[in-house]
């Protein structure tokens, strides 16, 4: 049997040793008056004597200490841990968010960070225990009179651990007198037999829990001029504590992670992706994997990230849209994928981000191009109606954070889509003053997406619906005009309260077709990427298809309305930020 | 009403007009003999008599066939199909797979690739129509005495559609006198009543369907000698059709997709991952995203693929290591992501890539690595148990096409996990006489891993097996070293068939101690990326952990025993290689 690990020794209150000898004042002409020497003498008698007696004391306090740490009965059960901590064989290990009546009585270990710890008087230390997420416990550590299992310095030193250490402790589940409304599992607490440091935490915290769990108080790229940083300061310190800038939550990201809102955010995104798969899946889609690099950058040119690739170029691939044609071509009827997509956009802004996660579909198309914006109006409404459903505790919590507004959907069975022109109309109708002339054959700016969610909104009530038949020259050349009316295409946009969160359509199928517009879209169609594409079509007959991707961060961000899509990303990368 | 569309005309055999007017051959001093003069005449009047015969014939013909077509009451029931191609309202859509003895004389629709079609005699054509994956049914289009709904020129247009065609085709579904056996369905045959082109498919295909079937000759990046191409043409041909390189195969990338080899490799593929996924969250892991450009090229930077950025430079994630890591010190308990990652090596083998797919998991561990090892093996072996279930058609074709042994797994319940130094004392003493100096302290070869699967195999009756303990110089400077013997560390690989196909173990997660192994290693712990990865246990306390990185594209072509990884992959990337 090895020894047991000796507990850290307490943060003993030890008072400064008294000086050794006492020494007179000296007189100002270098004499000494008989008077003053008495005096003096006296004086160096009492101080010898007070010397004596507070080195003493000291001894005797430090020995009662040694003699206290020596004779503690608790040391086996507090310290830090190390690979020959004892811990008992008897204890349940169960997860806070599963405690429930039937283990009042029983001892548990449970491993988590302390979230705050302190004393309650020199014998009781109250500290907070939090698992993964959200879950927190009050954990209650009380020196019994005998000294065991818990004694007064290990209420002392448990009282004294810094907030974010891990920490494996055990003890018994009691419901407390008054509900902990500090924690959420308020109905039990943990009174604390055993507590053992398994990674300290440092004493100074680059950014508390509690900094961490407010509102983010600016989302710029630059460090805020000192002016904007102090109001907004001040406007988060009316609840409290300081919010801090989103610059500090990625100097510190374990923290920026570890907050309440963060981990329910990354619960949501997780969830909703998950509904994304098990919908294609029931529906008969197969998931496939498009590459990220590629040989040409064929979609354009424009804000596509290059790099040197042996003897060749390689581009980062913006999107899978040729990749999940292909698949069609070859004989798939219906894919997904879920992957990374990049743009080299230098836009510094809270819409954008240089890598983000695409949800991307395509289709055979029997006999309508209406097929596919079923499918994707169909999985977005099962995430929405599914996620409420799943994470209902986690979106409150994100909403407690960052308020907002509800988020609408159609009535069940009910779908509210406009076409590009009916859009325009309502925007020029009942938009504002400057919206009243736009133009039925131009895209939308931002602002008119904006405002015509609002108008939206209040019309039908919802904050999902989809634009259909976009003019042609809003849309790439693969894009199938619509054969009725060419000045209009097959192709549609989705919107969360106003604002696009995914494109798609039907693409052009037959290769004669496609060059054509390739060419009336000012492309060569014999130039690098363009050309390769449109044999795909030549190689063998390929059936009508459409499609669409999803942006899955924009769909978290507007979904939770939050400040800023980098958000609700595991790791945004910016312009300026490629770092954690 | 609109006008139903006219079929495309039958290739009819028109014969080459007679010429016009006979001329006499002129002698050779440009006089003309009487007796020649005669002769002349005799012959042109017979030629024109022949001519007027041949043209009164063509015209009769040409006047035959349009009336035949003017009259032919099948017209509207095969052709081009256009917007306004009328199809039956009553018929019903099924899926092949799903055909089953109540559609037996039901109309069906079905929108299917011709894969071969030909004519029987005169009134009657065959034709293979194949849907998604392998699915396929013989159609017949047999003429109807009364001329429709199939008539002779309806039967020589279906039997002249180029392969690879997209069609739309209705009819009775029937049963056969005898089972088809050239068709996946092969107890009912398709009576076809419809049938049009939707898409065409070129008259001479890059690469056909049989081609593309048979198992792929060469896997090399370069263009093969003509000697070996022969050589393995002609081992190919013992079967019937000629093989092709896997260069003749990405070019052709559609028929490459369409070959049912692919199309079952992409079925495993899209399981095996989804088995991934549903094991790993049955089992607490939460989905996270890790991130592909990162900002500094934190494992080595050798192998690394570098591009510029904005006014920076950034790489490209070789594996999501770090980002795992920051997701447990950030406060979740177990996670996994399943994503692109990169290496620049130029190895051109059938074993390399550039981008490959990587399964991550990384997670608490709470008193031994070998949790995590359970996850690793568990995971696996969920795989492997239920892909053989879930797709037991696709493997056996996989299997046709490239026969190997199959992949034998440790009896239920038992797993075989060896220490390194087992493995290496196995291969000294059983192995092949090479191998009979290997240290223990030095990573094994690939053949040396190759020569221990064998050895395994036999002894063990497995394909799948653990090493476990890596000697600490085989290991990256974040592997944790076994506190008992640290020239080991706590991590392992896992092998399939003497492949390696995923590695793991315990990490650090001590700064301090961290920090030691990184000068150890001759690496600065001040360096880029590396300074940032060792703050993060700095920032605050995270617990023990450990994760496994699993190659999805190796288990996929291992499992099968494919010949070459790229099989595996959707769009494999080589350095030589980036399209399509």
């Amino acid at each position: 049997m090895s020894e047991p690990s000796n507990p850290a020794p307490p943060p003993v209150e030890a008072q400064a040793e008294a000086p050794a000898s006492g020494t007179a004042a000296p007189a100002g002409d270098g004499t000494i008056s008989k008077k003053a020497a008495k005096k003096a003498e006296a004086k160096a008698k009492k101080e010898a004597e007070k010397a004596r007696r507070a080195a003493e004391q000291a001894a005797a306090q430090a020995a009662a200490a040694k003699a206290a740490e020596a004779e503690d009965l608790a040391r086996d059960n507090y310290g830090q841990e190390t690979h020959e901590t004892k811990f008992s064989d008897d204890a349940i290990e169960v997860s806070l968010k599963n405690l429930g009546e039937e283990h009042v009585g029983k001892k548990i270990q449970l491993r988590a960070w302390i979230q705050n710890a302190r004393m309650q008087g020199a014998k009781m230390a109250f500290v907070e225990l939090r698992e993964e997420g959200t879950w927190s416990i009050q954990g209650v550590v009380a020196a019994s009179p005998e000294g065991t299992p818990v004694s007064r310095l290990m209420v002392k030193w448990v009282g004294a651990i810094n907030p974010e250490s891990f920490v494996v402790v055990e003890g018994t589940i009691e419901k407390p007198a008054v509900p902990v409304k500090s924690c959420r599992v308020s109905n039990y607490e943990l009174h604390i037999t055993k507590c053992f440091v398994h990674a300290a935490a440092p004493t100074v915290l680059g950014m508390t829990l509690a900094a961490a769990n407010r509102p983010i108080a600016n989302f710029s790229d630059e460090e805020p001029p000192v002016e904007q940083a102090v109001e907004k300061l001040s406007v988060a310190e009316t609840t409290g504590t300081p919010a801090a800038t989103m610059l500090t939550h990625l100097d510190n990201i374990v923290m920026h992670k570890r907050s309440y809102v963060q981990q329910a955010i990354a619960d949501i995104r997780a969830e909703m992706k998950e509904l994304y798969r098990s919908y294609l899946r029931a529906h008969g889609f197969k998931e496939f994997e498009p590459p990220c690099l590629i040989g040409a950058a064929s979609e354009g040119g424009a804000n596509v990230f290059r790099l040197p690739y042996f003897e060749k170029e390689a581009f980062l691939a913006q999107s899978p849209q040729f990749y999940k044609q292909i698949e069609i071509a070859g004989g798939r009827k219906r894919v997904y994928s879920a992957g990374p997509v990049f743009r080299a956009e230098n836009s510094n802004t809270p819409r954008h981000m240089t890598e983000f996660t695409g949800l991307d579909l395509e289709m055979e198309i029997k006999k309508d191009y209406h097929e596919v914006l079923d499918v994707l109006e169909g999985v977005l409404l099962h995430i929405f109606r599914n996620i409420s459903e799943r994470c209902p505790d986690e979106i409150a919590l994100v909403r407690s954070v960052y308020p907002c507004e509800e988020f609408l959907l159609p009535e069940p069975g009910k779908k509210v889509r406009l076409t590009f022109a009916e859009g325009q109309k309502l925007l020029r109708e009942e938009g504002p003053e400057e919206f009243r002339n736009v133009s039925d054959d131009e895209d939308m700016s931002t602002p008119q997406e904006k405002a015509l969610g609002a108008i939206i909104r209040k019309k039908y009530n919802t904050d999902f619906y989809v634009l259909d038949k976009y003019p042609e020259s809003a849309r790439p050349f693969y894009a199938k005009e619509d054969p009725i009316n060419p000045k209009v295409t097959n192709a549609y946009d989705l919107f969360m309260r106003g604002q696009e969160i995914c494109s798609g359509g039907q693409r052009i199928h037959d290769p004669v077709e496609l060059e054509a517009r390739i060419r009336k879209k000012g492309i060569d169609p014999a130039s690098p990427g363009i050309k390769e594409y449109v044999d795909i079509f030549r190689q063998a007959g390929v059936p009508a298809h459409g499609g669409g991707g999803i942006g899955l961060d924009r769909v978290v961000a507007w979904y939770l309305n939050l400040p800023s899509v980098h958000l609700a990303a595991f790791y945004p990368r910016t312009p300026k930020r490629l770092l954690p």
